[in-house]
């Protein structure tokens, strides 16, 4: 591998301003080191490294360069990761996120963050931002029919696991759905590939592999290369918005913290009153020997967030095929619904989403500590608050600043009701158990659960 | 023609937020209105009518309202003109340049105008702008070699002119140019008529027909539907800009003032000590009879901005072949340099524009009387306010507030040195005689040079 | 123009197999001859030229050699005519139309002329014999509604008509439709400008421009390089197969004998009882001042074919929107038509042709005299032998082989009915005032009416 | 599943004439047989029976209607196989491929076998009609530079092998290869499915993957619904002759009797004289457990042909990536070297094929046994006829034919050398071991070697 990269763009040949080449050459702005933090991750394709300590090793030498020719913006890359080249050619994938990396880190600090347009303590507003940020990025389609499936699922998963994501993903791909996912390794790469399969068998060239990522968390879910259509949302909350509002159907499999925080976001939403007819397809699936693991999940559920959350999904063991289906039939059901409503098939404008869901959530040692997680607490706010528990968690096992944090003040507490407390301490002791918390290394739990009765 | 009409997009399949539909709707909006008047200017395709009075009747009872689908918005007209017709069809030229309105007006109110990122007031902010501008209406093409060819020339010419303007773009056709104009009648779709058949026998099914216009002249200058790249700049100085910097070469046809207006301003910018070296390629060309005409806009200009400006461009009588030559060997100039100079293809972003011709002006009759027409003013000081003076004479011809207030304050008065006002008089006069001033009715003129002798 | 130029093919690139590219070496082959003939024609685009002795001049110096490269199949052409080259470069539409003769000729000669499957002294096989040629042409297209307006008439006409020609070319692009003509000049050049008009208005850039000919006309009447889709049948009676079969509406415009021919071909078919609730939209046009010679025409099939034949056209005068939308309404009839028989949109099976009309025609002056031109023969038959009739007038002035026998055996002399021949004469006469007979040079009559005194 | 579909075309909207149509319909025709079996074969995509006793029976009820409708043909299945389905609708994949089959059925039948100007005798003339044959289907592409890997193998392979396979046409594919194979399952199917993943990481959504194939094969051979493009050759030696006049780079895989023909058919090509400067990269690989196997066939070619062909290959173990590496730089050779001579990419003609490996091979008892398997033997003579020895091996294990001779008449006696006697019946029982001669079922040996010792 040399250590310096020419990359011309092929497909994203989106043109920059001065203005935006000098913002990205400009070593103290945000979006200088925004971009090369995400470029490095998508660089880092096909990695299994979640410990954010190696890859900030690795990442130390490596720079990108902005240069102007005839035919547009070329990066230099200086010191890449060997990982993003066939015999010295960049991926053509690789190639094509690192132009949307920059295409939505411009437009996210100019347009989002800095306008005035959008006032983002606005509950209407976020999603206006986010409508923004979507369209710019090209994935907002108003020739297709609903056929997004989102498929959700740990990062971190046994091979037996990874084989069943990919044969979901065939099963969808052969219906002519189209894949999202969060874009990492384990369950947000097997469903893309088994699609990959299942399109190829239907001769569609024209496959959608959508990847919804954040900066936060990119560095350690490097894009596969599969990915086609790539976008950056600002933070975990606007992606998580952007998931349920592209989605027309989601389907859950095995996973940790992360995936936790997906589920309790997504069914905080579903069973606010105001998206009580609204359809929305969502699946909980895994191979057999997930049952166990899955149906403590749906007791979790059940427990916190009641009988109302868990009207809300099916869970379907061990039939790929099954859950294909149901999402294929799930999505019918949506189109006709959007179709009735005059509804955009693109965007879910209709899905009402609390604030609580969308304010963004630092995860401070006091934050966390703060959450009230008590049975007392009206239904969606206690599902605003466990999504915040689990993403604080997350944040303390790969994210740079949970980390940090974490390494400075130890694990974070986390209190609330016996019962509650009782139940999330063994779902997480089987996430650990089950390795479900990190690739790399031994896990050391960044969360202590607040002994109960004293 | 019905009075209601239902036009989904087809091809600008532009997705646009809650936000943005709000502000179309909101009938108290500069959005709205501008929209209004834009789209009304579009679907009156191919009139010759530019008498603002008799267009500002028939515009009243038009109306245009907005509304969501499951495939994205779709217009409501109410009293369209039926010119926009074939058997109760929409012309799709005329369909997808309202969407283009729509697009661009949007645009510039948001990210442009109200954006706190452009400092207006800075030169090279403007340029920032107007790059953002064209790059939002997908008119910035980095896989295209340089092969734009803009026309510039008069709307209200004579059959045998326009028969002239049709047979060079026949040329620059066949030999893969490109054409960009005004979009308006006349010079403006004669050009891109040609074009089309030189295209043809090319077997060119990609050929570009870019119309770059601005809120203030639409009306009176309505878009022939052959455009199939419509931009809406702001105001007359940033569609100049636009021009010249999208432009690999300009051909220049006999026109009236707004072409005097196009010259000067293209000259001011050319004599520019920093663009010396920069090949610009400029033709100015006519049939026979216009020999005479042309050659006393050549001495108008050796008069005033002198032989330094008189290089810049060539003159080409009644050899329509020979313009397209001309221009093509012109543009492989431009295309060397550009590589040279690690420019872009597509913006020219070398190009020096002191900000003189890039602030707005308003044609007030104070401002009128103010212009400093004196050959002691440095060159490019004298092209920026002969410039304005002509754009004044546009204005209080065919734009609405230029009407009005001449309407109010009798005819402008312009002052200067003698000389140069002599021969303005009697360019002006030429161009009243030629009929070049209106199309509509007896000319009036809406100016008058102070005498001379004191 | 260098004497030598190599062509590579663009679109149509199409693989020659050994025993092709021989065949076309070979220059004692047909093939040979065949095509140099046949691209030496498309090669003079634009030639108003129909004299054939000073073509045949023209032509002498004229070869062209084939070479295999890497890519396919290259041509060398030696000293071709200086008309299809721009600036040194083969203009693209005169490129294609040189691969589509290579492809058509080999076809016609391996697949069609020498093969077994078709017995070509056979109704049906002749007819089948079409579509394998057309199918091979990739003209038929199965993706595609009725839209194909075919448009006959002079080649040899005044300006006024051609602008006719133009202008409801434009009528019938701008209502979506396709034009196939004989494309040569005159009114098969001006419908396909028209329709490019129209076409680009409507932003459709998928128009096709179908030119059907045959080896022997194609010399006088070269194709115009907007002709997009080129086909070469073996002979006229196959290329008026071709067109009747493929067209869902026709356009007749004022002609001389060719036109004449074709009329009486479509009538006498038409008229066939099988065919007698077939829909077929047929229109006769011109301007104003063509109506006398266009109700001449309409006496004499009314003469000669009867009501039953002026029953199947409409005659519109002077209203080229009136004709596109008669044309539009008549082929949407078409289109129900065919659902409802589940034939085929692409080739108009339904349709009986007698053998008459199928079997070539060669106009020996023997073949001439014994033309049965009798008021007594049944109606087709009549119709058969006066399209022969026409079809040898057209050879006797503008085809090689008729040229010959009538400067060696003087004209051709045609006897029948007293009241046939007093219209024919008629009408040939209008024909040579009006100068429909030939472009180029004063015309001798090629025919001599045999005196009339029973 | 409906026991009765109609299948439109959606790509290959090929339209037939009514001769075609009627040859499909007369179930007494060759052509409506042929039609039916090898549709059927298409139709059992994914089947993993090679059993031709148990795939005839299911076979019996299946049939196949042919429909005109006006967008073109349509097909009526009775009795299809479930596996072609997903959720009632035919795979894309498989539909496509049904109507390959009816082009190249009635291309084969009608412009070759009945044709005239093919002497079927002639070795010049059969590699003409094959390229006449690929270029119907439309698989000779000259806008294409040199990029097929053929992949040959066994159909019958453990899970080792096959993952091993899949690896390999990863690697080709994310070098922009693309796949030909015989497009059954096993090794053929392997590297299609490696490539679509390899591809999709490349963005690359033009990946062809071409299955050649022939009438005796493919029911035991289903097509596998990856392959794009599927072309059907008359017979086995055509077929063969079809993959080394198209591809660029060979892979042979571990396989049984018929991959041994492929590989003795290739080397005895290979080693003519003529060919010995030609470059033609061959790999010969397998995953770490097949070394032995491999290295086995690699002595029975030492053996037999000798080092000069043991020279035109490079046995490469477990290394998918350097098997990758080496075709593409091969390949890069051979690009090289057609520009050189100025042949086409996309058809070998420089290839010398001695008709001793192009007449097709019927092996019937007395033929197997007048083999002449001796070392006097010329060389490329021994190696057509150790090709037909392991050709009737095929037949014997898995082709309708061979197997009613052998339940006839018992095994086929095969002699020769007793050197080469021995090491054949090495290699044969060493596939019958690896389980290499058939997937479903015992395997009872349908060859006898001769006892070596009299």
């Amino acid at each position: 591998m040399n250590s310096y990269e020419l990359i011309h763009p092929k497909t994203h040949l989106r043109v920059l301003s001065r203005y935006e080449i000098q913002q990205l050459r400009d070593v103290s702005s945000q979006a200088h080191d925004l971009v090369r933090r995400c470029c490095y991750a998508v660089l880092s394709a096909g990695s299994q490294n979640d410990s954010y300590v190696e890859i900030e090793a690795a990442y130390q030498p490596f720079d990108i360069h902005f240069e102007q020719e005839d035919r547009g913006l070329v990066l230099r890359l200086i010191n890449p990761p060997a990982s993003a080249f066939v015999d010295n050619e960049i991926i053509r994938g690789v190639r094509e996120q690192l132009f949307s990396v920059l295409r939505d880190v411009l437009y996210a600090q100019d347009s989002i963050i800095k306008a005035q347009r959008f006032d983002l303590n606005n509950s209407e507003d976020i999603t206006n931002a986010i409508f923004h940020l979507l369209r710019n990025a090209d994935v907002l389609r108003a020739d297709q029919l609903p056929n997004l499936a989102v498929c959700w699922g740990g990062h971190s998963i046994p091979r037996s696991e990874y084989k069943y994501c990919k044969e979901v993903g065939y099963h969808l791909g052969l219906r002519g759905l189209d894949i999202g996912t969060g874009c990492g390794p384990g369950a947000m790469k097997g469903p893309m590939k088994g699609a990959t399969i299942g399109h190829a068998k239907q001769h569609n060239r024209n496959g959608r592999y959508i990847g919804i990522t954040e900066p936060g968390i990119i560095a350690t879910e490097a894009p596969n290369p599969i990915v086609n259509e790539l976008v950056i949302l600002p933070d975990i909350e606007k992606r998580l918005e952007a998931f349920v509002r592209m989605a027309h159907g989601i389907v859950i499999f095995p996973g940790g913290p992360g995936t936790a925080e997906e589920l309790l976001y997504l069914l905080g939403i579903l069973t606010h009153p105001d998206n009580a007819t609204l359809p929305f397809p969502v699946i909980i699936t895994g191979p057999k020997e997930t049952e166990d693991y899955l149906q403590a999940i749906d007791r979790f559920i059940g427990t916190t967030l009641g009988a109302k959350a868990q009207a809300r999904y099916q869970l379907i063991i061990d039939d790929p095929q099954a859950v294909a289906q149901a999402i294929k039939t799930g999505i019918h059901g949506v189109k006709i619904w959007r179709q009735q409503q005059k509804d955009a098939y693109f965007f879910n404008w209709s899905l009402h989403i609390e604030a609580d869901f969308q304010h963004p959530f630092d995860p401070t040692h006091e934050a966390m500590a703060a959450l009230n997680l008590s049975l007392k607490a009206p239904g969606h706010q206690l599902a605003a608050d466990l999504r915040r528990a689990f993403s604080g968690i997350v944040a303390g096992n790969v994210k740079a600043d949970g980390i940090k944090r974490v390494q400075e003040h130890g694990p974070y507490l986390l209190n609330g009701d016996p019962q509650i407390m009782a139940e999330m301490d063994a779902l997480l002791a089987r996430m650990v158990a089950n390795e479900r918390m990190k690739i790399t290394g031994e896990y050391t739990p960044c969360y202590k659960i607040a002994t109960v009765n004293n």
